[in-house]
């Protein structure tokens, strides 16, 4: 781990470079959309649709959702969780208890 | 089941009156509340914050969708299904055919 | 509703004849599939299996749990709730109230 | 890396030492509960037991398998893919894609 000084810049750099980086514009794009479907289910709503019709519009909400979150565990897994693992130490335990945490509630939700 | 004019009439009073027409209030500001969260999300990657933050957002979002379908799926029941089995026949199948493929669709996203 | 007797009768029938009645030879198939797939998952990690084989039998029993719960929902809808509906009265919404639950855990499950 | 034999001796050590290794005898004890459990909804079902109490015991089943699950996925990201990360090369990135599909699969089951 080094000092104290080499932990802070690289927590700092971290919050810098999240595990999604490269993938920012897709990411961006995929939550946009999410974005525009949960108004649309809002204008579904407000003009009386008919309850299944709103269900499906939220079932398909919700798997867009999981969808971008499992596009960002796999980044996390494929840079954050496996750089610390790289250095090893309780940093790299952490970062998977972190992770496991994760998703943990991704399934369970 | 009557002639098709009844029908006709059942299906505009149907589309008027949606099983979650009295939570109507409660259930828009539930999805408002939702899209606030999604562009919460898209605030967080734009700011390049930390995967795992980004996670316990996205399974908040995921549950408080899933919340609002499981409200309107019970209303659904109480409403149009109950309505439909009341006065039975091939409607009433229909109707719980579709009520079941609504859940599937549910417990799979 | 009738008297007292009938309603009597009724909850013997009940529990006499659930939702699956007719297709009980069916779901008791793919319930003995099951066990046999959790078995087979004890199996695989008596022999040290490698995780990821046996996280995917984890999945596809996972997946046979839901589809028997999906069925089984699927045939309650269509026999003891559309029968408590086209009844009426408390009976029909404590039935519809007692489903929306059931449909509330699978989903969170 | 080292040479061909070394990998293949890390390759046969994988197999014999998953990353479960120091759980086993719990996660075989949580598989057994749920083999019973399996055994008890068969049960229930032969016996005609109301739908909703079937329903409810499978939802049981369901999320003691998924806990399972998310138990043999943490040992594997703490041990497994923590390992292959600490190496390095094309095997890290094939142990990550391989977790982040399991991930997948258990999330949509």
């Amino acid at each position: 781990m080094g000092g104290m000084l080499i932990s802070i810049n690289e927590g700092v750099e971290d919050m810098a470079h999240p595990g999604y980086e490269n993938d920012k514009a897709a990411v961006l794009k995929r939550l946009a959309r999410i974005e525009g479907q949960v108004r649309g289910i809002t204008r579904m709503v407000e003009s009386d649709t008919y309850c299944i019709d709103v269900l499906t519009q939220i079932s398909a909400s919700t798997k867009a959702l999981e969808a971008v979150a499992l596009k960002l565990l796999h980044e996390h897994l494929a840079h954050c969780v496996a750089d610390a693992a790289a250095k090893g130490g309780p940093e790299a335990e952490l970062k998977i208890k972190e992770a496991s945490d994760a998703i943990a509630r991704l399934v369970r939700s």
